[in-house]
């Protein structure tokens, strides 16, 4: 590790961090919620604080430009987020215990969603406000948003690369346009002019202003974090089928938007994953509509209504989003199966949600076909196509290698969090909840329940998993691995 | 395919099957189990004169040697096998509906021990002994003993290596002497003996000649029929111990045995897989031992009673034997989790143990490590050692390929379970026990219940997942794509 470089690095992305505790420090200042309005304050001094002496320590910093530092910064740069990003809750008293804390942090930031908070509607506006901008900031990445601001000496070409790779979703980064700063500022524009449309959409359905920046914020980062302690069951069907839309469109990869505004419509409806996600989503909707209505008459009476359920759950589910408008644990096996499904495969590679993205879905498949054929008649050279183009066999390779390490983390964690005493249901759900950053999981961690029964030893091994989760597994690895400590 | 040589193929595989037959019909004879002994009659009657009419029908066969063709006369094979061992369970009614018994027979065969029989004491000896012994053929392989003993005609040199290839477990066939035909013999007579001598360590515990017998088929195929309703609970200690120490050789890679035969002792002590294996199996077993001691002090009053079943469920779990001492379902959660994770991870390559090997998991290992090496140094070439030796490319590509259906093969039949209302833990378990060759699952179809509550698409589906399971699943893969249909 390159520890100056690294330190300097890390100072700029907290000290974004304590810009971005501003808003919130207002907002509490605003409605005179004194505990909430001191943390935020000395959470921000302790931030500057400490990004100054990392600053002045770090000054001297050569330069970053290889794979492993790339990582190592985009692993070590989310810790010190999440680190940092729960001391309001701790300082205000509002989660006292630094792991609950913590753990309601790193779900923020890796937009999963998952809460050990019983009752959201006590909490101070401030705080409520914090923790679905969470989502918002860590929807796009931190040091996406940092490349698109920062002064360009600060970015080695290279490097800037490396870095967009690690915390971006997917089995390839594509870039957009040859700069990857150009990148990161015409993705941060798509992501704020999407998300301006869906508090639009929300204010024109009667939500207040408030609800819907911080409903928006949820729903764009693909998050999941809800202001209410029922999440969106509550509010009105046109609320929800907004939510449902606007879900659905924060899960396609963001370069589709670009196309369009370039107005390439066709090339859009070409992409194979595009069509495999949407896909999936009418086939899932219909099929678990279907399943509720006939099975469970008295409490969806109208196919309208058992549809607007579905759609809403499986684009939640799918996107990874997490917001709930009915308890689907209580949902028939069949249904709940097809919801663990949808939680695995996740959304499309290059937007905000999770899980293991259709691109790579539609690669292992593809390598299976082809490793089948090769098996067959070995003596030919099979390759794999995408688009029309030759996949890179370092791609397929890495897919491959990418659902193995995903298995042996599912398992692993399966295994420390069976410790804690609940049901294989539970817990199982409750790892691909994380890992995948939805959210809400089944039986005692469903949508009705949260995360605060776990021991601090499983929020703590969740909390991993969330952000190797979000940050596709690599970056979480390298920090794992002895080389990578060295001094160079 | 090569219909002709495909069907003179399967008429000398069901040929083995009817006089396989003969010692069941015997024992129906000597038993004067009349139903038994018109079932197994019929069932003669109607295999060998549908392997005349095959023989006649195809006699003029060309030669088969295309890996394809292997594939095809496994998968075909092994259906065959299974829709004829079946009818004497169903001429006897002693289990009347074809596709339980069909169900009970890929059970038999593919080792797996899953059965839909509530009251097995009162099932003929006959039909008894047919269901244990089909676990001993299925466990070394049927086309392996074909291979040990049909003329050497039949077998083209590339077909007979493709043949093993499909049928024996593992990532990569180990030759152990040059000719196959050798291979299969000494295969076969390392089998033999350790069958003998787990009979001969029976009977000094005590136990009745026909019980004995029926026991070690069930350890050596790694299958798990027992012939009590309660498995080996009711049995002495020595017994339960004897047959720990057995389910784990059987577990073990053959070449091992054939090494200890050859005086190369030091050879399989550095053999990485076996470490795992054994290391596994110490390891698991003193974790469960504590684990149920410390939390269910009434049941397991003793330390030593506590290892003795930890590590006898242990050993049949991971050499997806089968068999209980006791109901594990009982146990707390992290022990059942640590099942569950021996369940899928499986005995060794080469061996009768089903899952997906050690050796693989190994591979699986190895291939991530390297990944990420090359993620980190993309320009250096990273290859893969084992034993000393690089791995071949197209080795760790197919391992990651078997992952990749192995992980899509478990959601489908999981999600397709689903329709029937049963929990999903049940629904998982059953999909892992059968998929992998195990037989007993969790909850609903745990050590004290059995799979008859499912409906019959489900024991379809079970019944597909343990076909697959047992012949690693591309033969069964190659069934199922249009091209192996077309005339050659």
């Amino acid at each position: 590790m390159n520890y100056k470089m690294t330190g300097k690095f890390i100072s700029q992305i907290i000290t974004i961090e304590a810009l971005f505790m501003l808003p919130p420090l207002l907002i509490s200042a605003f409605c005179r919620e004194t505990g909430a309005m001191l943390g935020f304050l000395y959470t921000i001094g302790i931030t500057l604080a400490l990004a100054g002496i990392l600053f002045l320590l770090c000054r001297k910093a050569g330069r970053l430009f290889s794979a492993r530092d790339g990582l190592i910064c985009v692993g070590l740069g989310w810790i010190a987020l999440s680190l940092l990003g729960c001391l309001p809750f701790v300082f205000s008293r509002e989660i006292p215990r630094f792991i609950d804390a913590f753990f309601e942090t790193v779900s923020g930031f890796t937009t999963t969603g998952a809460s050990v908070v019983a009752d959201i509607e006590s909490m101070s506006k401030g705080l409520v406000y914090w923790r679905s901008f969470s989502h918002w900031l860590g929807g796009m990445g931190v040091l996406v948003f940092l490349l698109a601001v920062a002064p360009s000496e600060g970015g080695e070409k290279g490097f800037t690369l490396h870095l967009m790779r690690a915390e971006s979703p997917g089995p390839d980064v594509g870039k957009l346009v040859p700069k990857m700063r150009q990148t990161a500022t015409i993705l941060y524009l798509i992501y704020i002019v999407l998300t301006v449309l869906n508090v639009v959409f929300l204010l024109m359905g009667g939500m207040g202003f408030f609800e819907a920046l911080c409903t928006a914020f949820g729903t764009a980062g693909t998050g999941g974090f809800g202001i209410r302690n029922d999440s969106l069951a509550s509010y009105s069907p046109y609320i929800q089928n907004v939510t449902t839309v606007f879900m659905l469109l924060f899960g396609i990869n963001f370069s589709c938007f670009y196309l369009l505004l370039l107005g390439k419509i066709k090339n859009i409806f070409r992409d194979e994953e595009l069509r495999l996600y949407l896909g999936l989503f009418i086939g899932c909707s219909v099929a678990i509509a279907a399943n509720i209505f006939t099975q469970m008459r008295q409490i969806y009476p109208t196919a309208g209504e058992a549809l607007r359920h579905a759609a809403f759950q499986v684009s939640s589910i799918m996107t990874t989003t997490g917001f709930a408008t009915t308890d689907f644990d209580l949902w028939p096996g069949i249904s709940k199966a097809l919801l663990l499904l949808l939680m695995v495969i996740g959304a499309c590679a290059g937007s905000t949600g999770g899980g293991i993205k259709c691109a790579r879905v539609l690669l292992l498949f593809k390598s299976l076909r082809r490793n089948t054929r090769q098996l067959l008649d070995p003596r030919k050279v099979q390759v794999i196509r995408s688009g029309g183009k030759t996949v890179d066999e370092r791609v397929v390779s890495n897919t491959n290698a990418y659902l193995a390490a995903y298995v042996i983390i599912v398992i692993l964690s399966f295994l420390l969090v069976s410790l804690d005493r609940f049901s294989l249901e539970t817990n199982l759900s409750a790892v691909l909840a994380c890992f995948n950053n939805i959210g809400p999981g089944l039986a005692s961690v469903g949508p009705a329940c949260n995360y605060s029964g776990y021991s601090d030893f499983s929020k703590l091994i969740l909390s991993i998993d969330m952000l190797s989760g979000r940050l596709e597994i690599f970056p979480i690895l390298v920090l794992l691995s002895r080389n990578s400590w060295r001094k160079r």
